[in-house]
């Protein structure tokens, strides 16, 4: 059988402890071997990708899973997880609408044309959508 | 044709009465025999199976799904629709964060020990995913 | 190689303009006459087909995508996509739950019988699923 391809659609910056608490259970349960993960981040969610003072959160309570965490815990998160292989992608239109400069993501991140194209190649090729 | 197969992914307590009422209209529309649907809770939404009084429920004005309900309300929908055929899952590592008890689960509800596994899995199959 | 077939899920009125600002982006990236785009509008989001003084927006801060529109905007740009091509759907179950006249809808909406219908037809059509 191959690989489990899952894609995971991310647009809010209070939803990425989701996300990556997601993909530790899918790896967990499948088998690091066994999956294939990218996650696409478009929208507001690339501001996750940023320092953590440069996050604005408008969450609260339940929900504030990106203020919740002491700075950069959640870039440590997805550094640890694409150190397992999994990929991050973020959408250059949202890196421009977020006034972010591609040159000072972290390495482990891969800027995309659009997000919107990539999920529908992905989908047409075989992943699943989770929108966590 | 075969049926068709959805799969609804709910991670928010208080979406359980859009995703209730969505498959309902779904029923009414394409014909109880002719469809194929199975709920996958993780994260929070999990919650939505317990009793109601254990619902911790952060929502508000319009979408106040779970709180503007009658006590049990919600189960008693459920219920029935599981006697209708319909499919309802919990994510074993979502149970374990919300600290339930998977015996006091209502009997219609399979365990299931990775959401985003079965999601996968599932969509690999030929389910229709669908995020309320 | 055929065209990109998406289809994009909306059930809340305050993401209406990140869907427009997405499928605006994937015209810009793939072209135009390269994609095959529907939106499909169920539950409150059907609001966004009515004059922009009938909607009710709970919504606030960075989310409150429709609140800070100038009157009728949202609809010019819907008009426009649909002028490109993109075909936009409402939920007839969803107009009723609004109390909203079929009559009244702007001459490019189109009313489906059923929005989880729709999704899961055109997922099996392979169509991609976006939710934004």
């Amino acid at each position: 059988m191959g690989k489990l391809k899952v894609l995971f659609h991310i647009n809010e910056p209070e939803r990425w402890q989701r996300v990556l608490t997601n993909i530790t259970n899918f790896i967990n349960d499948a088998g690091q071997d066994n999956v294939d993960v990218e996650v696409v981040a478009n929208g507001g969610a690339v501001v996750g990708y940023a320092a953590q003072d440069r996050l604005e959160c408008g969450c609260s309570g339940k929900d504030s899973a990106v203020c919740g965490k002491p700075e950069g815990k959640l870039l440590e998160e997805m550094k640890r997880l694409a150190g397992m292989g999994i990929s991050f992608t973020a959408c250059r239109n949202a890196l421009k609408m977020n006034s972010m400069d591609e040159s000072t993501l972290p390495p482990f991140v891969t800027v995309i044309p659009a997000g919107i194209t990539e999920i529908t190649v992905k989908q047409g090729g075989g992943y699943a959508y989770i929108k966590p």
